[in-house]
C-alpha cells in the first residue's frame, strides 16, 4: 500500500517526515520548490540552520521538478507554508486527482479566502473530499528526527484512508491515532498557533506559569467556540490536535510562534522579527484569518482579538495583557 | 464583609493568600501548627526554605493557638496538607460550624476514605454544604507572592458566598472566576497531580515536548471520564481548575509533583525522595487515591494506573512509558 509517496515542502517537517515515511519501508521524493535550495539538499543532505544534527536518509530521493516528483507516487503529502498550498497543487491538478489520497501537514488558514487547506485543495483541483487526510497534532519536527516519542491524529472522511495513512505513518516512537473529525483537526492545528504568540507575549512580559496556565485554557476555550460555530466537534479541541498541540506550542522552545510573541513582547517590530526567521511563522496570518473567522461567525475570541490588535495595529502587548485580564469578573461556568 | 479571616496551616500557599487576604483589607491570624515552626515565623516572618524572597506583612497574625484563631473570625481558609484536614477541623468543630464559611485551597484527597475535601468537612463538623467552598487553579504560591498575575476559581453550591469569597481572596494580580461545579473543582485540583507526576517521569526520561502534550491531553481525558463518573461536568475539566491547573503544575519548576515523577525516574526511591521535601507532594498519595476511585468507578485511567504501579509496586518507569506508549492504535474520536 503506498509504495511511492511523494513529499511536497523541504522545510523541517517535510524532511522529518520524508524520514519516517522511508524508515516505514517507502519509495520516498522529496521536492524543494527552490532550485537553488534544492541543490544544496542535494549536496548537504540537511539544512544546517534549520535542523543541524539532521541526515536525510541516503534513499530520500530529492528533487526540484514537481511534476516529476508526484508522476509515479499514489501517495503525496503536504508539507507546505499554508499560503502556498494553492499555488503548488494548482500546478500539479491533473496528476493530483488521480492518486490514491493527498495528506496536509500544513496548520493555517488562507488568507483572503479565510479557507481551511482541505477547501483549498478540494476547490482548487477537483480533489473528491474522501480523498484528503490532514495529520496533526503536538509534534516539533526538532523531537520527531531524534526519535522522541511523538502523538499525533489523522483526520479524514473515509475510514479506509486513514487507516491507511495511519499505518504508513506509523513508527515504534510516532503514534498515530484516528479522527473523522477534518474539520475540528484542521481548526485545532491553525488557531493553535495565534494563542501560541499570545504564550509568547506573556512570557516577554515576565509573567509565570500561572498566567501561563490560565492563557491556555481561555485560548482552548475561544478557539472551541469558533470550531463548534464552524461546524467542528468540541470534543476534538479536547485532543491531540486540540489541547495537545496547544500546550506543545505554547511550552516548547522549538515553536516559531511562541517565539514571534516574545520578541514582539520586548518592543521589536514584526517586520523585523519576521524577515529574521528562517522559517513561516504561521500564526501571524492565522491571527488576522482567526480574527476576520472570528467576526464573520460572531464568536467572542478576547485572545485572538488582542493579539491582532498588537500584530496588526501597533497596540502595545503590555496594554493587550492588561486588557485581558481586566475583563470583568465573571462565572466560569454557572448552570 | 469576613472582616476576620482565619488561615490555617503556615505553608507556602497559607502565607501568600495571608498576606492577599490582608492587602484585601482583612484583619488575617495565620495559624502554625508546630509550635516551634511558629516561634520562627513570629520571629522570621517568613521561612527562608520556602520562599525565601517572601515576607509576611506585619499585620498578619501568627499564631500557634487553634481556637484562638478561630474564635472571632466570620471566614475560615484552610491551606492544610489534604491528609490533616480531618484532624484539624475535629480540633475546632464546634466554632467552625458557627462561621459564615470555609474556603478549603487543598488539593487531594483522603486517603482510606476516598472522600474530598468538602465531604470530610461537611462530614466531620456537621457543616452545611452551602457554607462551604473550595478556591482551586493554576496558583503556584511562588510567583503569587511576586504579584504575577493568576487566575484561579471559586467554586460551592451557595451563589452568594462564592461571590462573597470572590470579592474577598480578589486582587488586582488575582482573578477569581466563579463555578456552581464542587466536585469537578475538586476533584479537578486533586488528580491533576497525578498526572504531573507523570510529566516530571517523562521528563526524567528526556521525553520532549511532543510527548508532553501527548501525555497531557490523555491525562485530562482520564481526569474527566473519572470527574463525570463521580457527577462532575466534563465541561470543569476544560476550565482553569481542570486543564488550566494542569498545564501549570506539568511545566513548572515549582511543582513538587513534577519534582517527584522526575527523580523516580532517574532511579531515586520514593521514600528517599519524599524524606528530601521541604513540603508534602500531595500526588502520592492522590495517585493512590486516584488509582482507587478508578476501580470503584470502572473508569479506565491508564496514566494513573501506571503511575501507581512506579510509585507503589516498583515498576520501573521506562516501563510504564512503554506500556503507555505502546497500547493498540485506535480512534481518538471516531462517531
Amino acid at each position: 500500500m503506498f509504495d511511492a509517496v511523494a513529499v511536497l515542502g523541504a522545510g523541517s517537517w517535510g524532511m522529518a517526515i520524508a524520514n519516517l515515511l522511508d524508515a516505514g519501508g517507502r519509495l520516498v521524493t522529496l521536492w524543494e520548490f527552490d532550485a537553488a535550495e534544492c541543490e544544496r539538499l542535494h549536496r548537504l543532505r540537511t539544512i544546517p540552520e534549520k535542523l543541524p544534527s539532521f541526515t536525510l536518509t541516503p534513499s530520500v530521493e530529492v528533487t526540484n521538478d514537481l511534476a516529476g516528483a508526484v508522476a509515479e507516487v499514489s501517495l503525496v503529502v503536504l508539507a507546505l507554508p499554508a499560503q502556498r498550498v494553492r499555488s503548488v497543487v494548482t500546478r500539479v491538478k491533473a496528476r493530483l486527482g488521480e492518486v490514491a489520497g493527498v495528506v496536509n501537514l500544513s496548520k493555517g488558514i488562507e488568507a483572503g479566502t479565510l479557507k481551511r487547506i482541505s477547501e483549498v485543495v478540494v476547490d482548487e483541483i477537483d480533489l473528491p473530499p474522501e480523498k484528503f487526510v490532514t495529520v496533526s497534532g503536538p509534534s516539533h519536527a526538532e523531537e520527531v528526527i531524534r526519535d522522541i516519542p511523538t502523538t499525533v491524529v489523522a483526520a479524514g472522511q473515509s475510514v479506509q484512508l486513514v487507516e491507511s495513512v495511519q499505518t504508513v505513518f506509523s513508527h515504534s516512537r510516532f503514534r498515530v491515532y484516528k479522527s473523522d473529525d477534518l474539520i475540528g483537526v484542521e481548526l485545532g492545528g491553525s488557531l493553535k498557533n495565534i494563542i501560541a504568540i499570545a504564550a509568547g507575549i506573556a512570557d516577554g512580559l515576565g509573567l509565570g506559569d500561572n498566567a501561563k496556565g490560565a492563557l491556555l485554557t481561555r485560548g482552548l476555550a475561544e478557539i472551541t467556540r469558533l470550531g463548534v460555530a464552524m461546524k467542528a466537534r468540541a470534543e476534538t479541541f479536547a485532543g491531540l490536535s486540540g489541547v495537545g498541540d496547544l500546550v506543545t506550542t505554547c511550552i516548547s522552545k522549538h515553536s516559531r510562534n511562541r517565539h514571534v510573541g516574545e520578541r514582539i513582547a520586548l518592543g521589536e517590530k514584526l517586520p523585523d522579527i519576521l524577515s529574521d526567521l528562517q522559517m513561516v511563522a504561521e500564526g501571524v496570518e492565522t491571527a488576522r484569518s482567526g480574527y476576520e473567522l472570528s467576526r464573520r461567525h460572531q464568536v467572542e475570541m478576547p485572545i485572538t482579538s488582542e493579539v491582532y490588535r498588537v500584530l496588526f495595529e501597533g497596540k502595545p502587548a503590555a496594554e493587550a495583557l492588561e486588557d485581558l485580564m481586566g475583563r470583568t469578573l465573571k462565572a466560569e461556568i454557572w448552570q
